[in-house]
């Protein structure tokens, strides 16, 4: 019967994705909505949809629900392609898939129904659900549960093809034994689906239309499913911040250890905090207490030491960093240069061999290679209304405490003074200086010090008198 | 018998608590008194007495001995109204409540005895604990242990009340089996318990008087005991500063979670470190390494970036502060103010949306909404003997480099120019300059660097030379 | 028979160690010899070394290949009478050891076979297994094995002697149930080993030359081998930088365990990083996310408060350091003294008493007992050539933002003035000043003000201007 036998296999087949991202995830206890939630620096709905996006699809529709502008939002950053569509109320997951009816409407190949705050499926189940999905109408991705619980066992027939999904609340005692468990994530011939889905009742405690309930329609007919099995972590879905904190922690886990295993090394990896696109080259060394936002890239041999903070930023080779460096968006470190503790780099390159190695502030400038940053160097870059730029040459020594009102520039191999304040551009080879001379006083420490501690047992005593009266 | 049958009943009956604090905690290897460890910022001993607290007792003892008069101080600092009592010599837990009889003395309640060392037995089961004393003379409590080792075991009756108390090293091969273990802590009537107590002797192997022994003398009296259960964590006992740090985990632990579950994001919970009277908001977000110390609240949507430390301060809505802030005590950060790298605020109030956001040092000041501090803003709050406070108006804009010698004031929508070092007021609407104009020495800087390597040269050439002498 | 009875006893007999450190290490991915990798700041060659180094040996032998130049210089730096052996071509264990026969030819005692890269192995162990060679001719370490896999599996006689070493790929079944595994280190009378290593051959699939062969042919010889067990953790060998990091937080975990119960207090010890020669006195107290790398020791009752950096650092009796402090080599914190937030002290001292609160710089520097600096104290002590050295006298006071251009001196109870720039020495009790004076004028904040917002107006209307070009 044509009906029993699956949707023809033809190769690739075209696949849509559909990422269920409608929900308020009450649990979450925020404002903001659930799947925007980040983990590794990314929105969990983005981990769901740069997943889907490895396997090429002609197709991403994103339903939306709650926080629906920013969430389709999130989704177009991450897949500028994807179509958003509104599921205004909730009624079930049945519910929100044919919210994005017009994405299957007409699709000759594969539905993949995803979740927005399930972001841990990897490319490779992906890849092999679908696979799967030629041997069956429906392959539904499941688990070995820890501890099943609450969750939908799948219950397997003979021939090793899936029978039907039971939900916790109605299953018998043999049926609870069970360990493989339901994720929610299916594959399915698009048409089809679409198809049952039309069939999904909502006669049900919750009065929800759920699209697990597309397994036992399609047996009904007579159609094949089948189950593709992954790790349980994949499948972890996020209802609370405290799983999102679990969450993250074992992205972290797992980053950390192919960072290593790649020629990283950190001291106490546990401390290290990369984001989902952090580059780090062989032989980095980063030491403990160390945050990658996005957006950073470290060259083979730099040193990434204790306390540092990175957004942003191009670490350049044999660089050192740290401790106690922060690098903001647009900081470009050139290769063996240094930024040492209490620096700031914000859209700043610094040249090869460059240092700034002590309380600096570089905002929207450019050092040539080789200059030195005194301690207390700031660029004066803000105006209280714009930014503008500071250009130092290479070669160039800036004195302690100086401060550059940008935009200004100071020439190559040019030196400043100990504690000017820079107003104007300074010549290459010159020498800019601003300077009072010192004036000391002999025997006014003395006196300054005996007049202020007069003046303080004045006030003690006036206070004591006061006490007394 | 009326000596068989429970103090009557009138609930709530009054209750008098004795805390046991005089302990050396010789395992400890300390000069501090070992209740006076803290554990979240507070020392053990104030948790204890916190949670006494909430039974509303009549009255409150504090036994002490090592370190009387710090640890004294300490109770009084959480409960002004504890009594201290002097143990001078350490001669057993019945000894010590007897230190306190003036406290028992003519109590018509119960009494409850409690440990400075055991700071984790939450209000709850001491409600309990003092509820059960209704049903019998003595109430004591236990807890399942993992590993019952060398507590001593309850060894319970037919009828489910306790029949007696069994030292580990005295007990059989089938007391030993028992895995509920006594805790010390126990609720009795307070006239009944002073009784018995009078009649504790000291004939055991380290000649001390122990609380415990009171089961038995009450129950040769034929009175009922009975046993209330807890979490074995409630029970945990400090001797070791690696129990000191492994109660102080258990705590951050349930509380970084109760903060997660009610809407704080945490990147990285197992770096953050709350104290015992920390405050989130609503959607805080916090990131990986950051400290409270006591005396802090953070208002709803407030960021807490990554390698902050704050104490004593408050924090106003969707304010952001880090990385590497510190607010110290009488920081109050305005709604939607900035606080950012290497920033200190202390004894000051940035309003609304003002911002200091790199290098600077704020203390004993008050920034007005909206006033922005740049880079290198230093208050000068100290002349070596007084503190002295600064004022900066709304709207102020204070150059980079700028030295506030207080007492001084910054009028409203005031500029002050980089590299100030401002001496006296700044009306509203004026700039403030204090500038020398900069000299550009054409060549000069070329001929710095070459006498500089030169004298080096020298040097580096005349070292050489006294090593062939 | 002679050959059968083991050497004999002269207790104690001297030893010759040889450490295995040529390989490369190629699961590290790194331009660093495997063996140069540091634990807890030092090398794990190091740590091998320095557990070797407690038995007193007469000789000491490293057999280097990979990074030959750099392994030898290291094990140089802990024992300097380490003779160096190159093994030019890596051919198996046994032909390691034949690399450094020199060292054991002529030698009249026991030769102890380590490796560059099992740091772990006890002094007490090591002891432990020189000793029990006094009982058979060869001794061999061997360990339970929690998963005993690929190890090769001890196999004892009925005596409790050694009767063989099986690797995993041969054993049968029975043997392969054996948890009795080989560690590779043994000890053995050094004219035995090198009769019998001359002897080894290379038949085997990697065709190379195994040293625990030795076993095979002395138990030919009808000679006795033994075996000497010890923890599993100890042999633990390190291949890649997740074992490395795995290595770190044993060594970690142990070290700041045995720190506590010394009497340190660690709120968070997890966040605490120790060197291998750190020390810490009675009562220092350490915050959370403090990182000491080696050469650094601080007394009793000082505070180490969060987020600090140390290196090469003493810290005097009840100095407190920190949060966001950073102590570099040759920094010298006296009694009592105060190191701040966002401070950097490097190869200079600070009295007792001394203050340097904020944002500071103290580098090649003599600060006198009492002294204060001020927020943005910095000493210019590099001029791009040359460091040199600046000297301030006891009770002095450094006003905020002072920069000191060295070599220079402030004498004894001087003050210098905020934002002075000293270029020439102060004398004790001065007041040395270089001031603008300040100047307000009225209006101009508001006028610049306004000219900046015009400015900026007129750029955005630019802007715009061109979008619509």
């Amino acid at each position: 019967m044509s009906a029993s036998s699956p949707a023809p296999r033809s190769d690739p087949r075209p696949v849509a994705v559909i990422v269920l991202a409608a929900g308020k995830g009450t649990r979450m206890r925020s404002a903001l909505p659930k799947v925007l939630h980040p983990i590794a620096g990314r929105p969990m709905l983005g981990h769901a949809l740069a997943a889907a996006a490895t396997l090429g699809p002609r197709r991403v529709a994103v339903v939306v629900g709650h926080g629906a502008e920013a969430v389709g939002a999130a989704a177009g950053a991450v897949l500028p392609e994807a179509r958003i569509f509104l599921q205004s109320e909730q009624k079930g997951t049945a519910h929100a898939v044919l919210a994005a009816r017009a994405a299957l409407e007409g699709f000759a190949g594969d539905a993949l129904i995803l979740y927005g705050d399930t972001p841990f499926i990897s490319a490779a189940t992906l890849a092999r659900l679908v696979a799967a999905r030629a041997d069956a109408d429906i392959a539904v991705l499941g688990f070995e549960a820890e501890e099943p619980g609450r969750y939908g066992r799948l219950v397997m027939d003979a021939d090793g093809m899936l029978d039907r999904i039971v939900e916790a609340k109605d299953a018998t005692e043999a049926e609870l034994a069970i360990r493989l468990c339901n994720s929610g994530v299916l594959a399915a011939d698009a048409a089809t689906l679409l198809r049952l889905l039309d069939r999904v009742g909502c006669d049900n405690a919750q009065g929800e239309f759920y699209l697990t309930d597309v397994i036992g329609l399609a047996r009904g007919e007579g159609r094949a499913c089948c189950a593709v099995l992954c790790d349980e972590a994949e499948t972890m879905g996020i209802n609370d911040r405290a799983e999102l904190a679990r969450a993250e922690a074992l992205w972290q886990a797992r980053a950390r250890r192919e960072a290593m295993l790649g020629g990283v090394t950190m001291t106490a990896p546990e401390t290290v905090f990369l984001a989902w696109d952090t580059v780090l080259g062989r032989d980095v060394t980063i030491g403990p207490n160390v945050v990658f936002a996005p957006g950073v890239s470290v060259a083979d041999g730099a040193e990434i030491r204790a306390f540092c903070h990175l957004e942003g930023a191009v670490v350049g080779e044999g660089a050192i960093v740290g401790p106690f460096a922060r690098l903001r968006p647009g900081a470009r470190i050139g290769a063996g240069a240094h930024v040492g503790n209490f620096v700031e780099i914000k859209n700043a390159s610094l040249g090869a061999g460059a240092k700034a190695n002590h309380l600096t502030y570089v905002g929207d400038a450019l050092v040539g290679a080789g200059a030195n940053l005194g301690a207390g160097t700031i660029t004066c870059n803000y105006d209280g209304f714009d930014k503008h730029r500071t250009e130092i040459g290479e070669g160039a020594f800036i004195g302690v405490n100086t401060a550059l009102i940008a935009p200004v520039s100071v020439g190559a191999n040019a030196y400043v003074a100990t504690g000017t304040v820079i107003t104007r551009d300074v010549p290459d080879e010159a020498l800019a200086i601003a300077r009072v001379p010192q004036e000391n006083r002999e025997g006014s420490g003395r006196r300054l010090r005996q007049t202020l501690k007069a003046r303080k047992d004045a006030r003690n005593r006036k206070n004591a008198g006061d006490g007394k009266a």
